[in-house]
């Protein structure tokens, strides 16, 4: 059994939207970075894992932002593992101001594939000592939203470019909040209102593919959906503003 | 005078292209970063001039990439500004790996502009003790060169989105560099050949604007312009594969 572990961060310039604040996919790349850091730390990250052809792959998430913190803000982010178990890690975040308080907060749902199979294998693989990089603290939110695709005629398309690949030649986490959050109305953004995201991804995007966006507003939230041109969803995604 | 000044840089995941390398645009994001948060630290940053109205503009660069670092590389990036003079300062930088070698270069080029006006300002605005933090050493590579824009017909469209805008609603730096970078055939980006980067900004682009590119390749060059929707040129770019 791990205690939490605390990382520092700061918002730098290039992550600011016009609001002078850290964007929403800017604050998920912070929240992945410290976990995927956190994974390389304690020797269970891709950079070790790749050794024996294994690597971790996203499967959903949930964060809630109850505000997005400004130019040259310092904050941290605890982390810490709440379960490795069958085929699923969960690991957790709570984002926390200059002066400790919580202003934020998410889990993750990781997944272990074998590379050359391309198939989920299971985290007992990592051996039976994974037990003890958890910490016995639930998750700090309800775990994301099962969601269902929403169909309407597509709002935008997008070619996956060189920019939006990751090491895999697939299309990275941020870029798809970006083509998501960058097909709302502007006003939605410039109030910066607490926010909930739930997303889930089911199947990679891949370099040189054509994506679809469906849209769904309804009251406080939007749903998304991100299709290949096989019709296939690569995405889906829950925003609830508050 | 002082002397120069050594910052941390470490490469994170969500900067890796797919041969696990910093991408182009990361390393110029590392390259703004750290200058501008050398002004922040110095006390003539974009934060302080704000409150007098002022601000930094960025003219234009040119960046020596002998490599691109990969996956958690830990380097360092040496900086000072070598003149404050007329309508210029001139921000420099060398790119240094952990073993203190140099694999990069770079020289950046800021005017001042009052916010009200839109107009460039005088260095001495800023008063006579700017000279103070000038470091008596030569930019590290030749200045940018000066270029003219292409006109070819265009290769690809871009609007301007919510993910590509700074604090000024206008379209950030290495948006343009991912832009014209993504044009690129993927080959090129895969070999990470030496890279010299020569980069002009004439004409701001705002929120919802169309913008074309045209591209020139010939031999180990390839020429960039992007233009706004009434033909004016909003950057210009030389790459030079060495």
């Amino acid at each position: 059994m791990l205690e939490k572990r605390t990382y520092p961060c700061e918002v730098i310039p290039q992550e600011l939207d016009f609001t002078r604040k850290i964007t929403i996919s800017g604050l998920i790349g912070s929240f992945l970075n410290t976990v995927g850091n956190d994974a390389h730390v304690l020797g269970f990250g891709t950079d070790a894992l790749s050794r024996q052809n294994l690597g971790w792959v996203l499967s959903g998430m949930a964060i809630e932002m109850d505000s997005r913190p400004a130019e040259f803000s310092k904050y941290s982010i605890r982390t810490w593992v709440s379960s490795f178990s069958g085929l699923v890690s969960v690991r957790n975040i709570e984002l926390l101001d200059e002066a400790g308080n919580c202003f934020g907060r998410g889990t993750s749902r990781w997944c272990l594939i074998n590379y050359d199979t391309r198939r989920p294998v299971p985290m007992e693989s990592l051996g039976p000592s994974m037990e003890d990089f958890t910490t016995p603290c639930d998750p700090p939110c309800p775990a994301p939203l099962r969601l269902k695709a929403v169909n309407t005629d597509p709002v935008a398309h997008h070619t996956v470019v060189y920019s939006d690949i990751d090491f895999n030649r697939h299309m990275n986490t941020l870029r798809y909040v970006d083509f998501m959050v960058d097909t709302l109305p502007i006003e939605l953004l410039e109030n910066s209102r607490p926010l909930r995201l739930d997303i889930h991804f089911s199947s990679e995007s891949s370099y040189g593919q054509r994506l679809s966006l469906s849209m769904l507003s309804q009251g406080d939230t939007t749903d998304f959906a991100i299709r290949k041109e096989d019709g296939s969803v690569s995405c889906i995604a829950h925003f609830t503003w508050r």
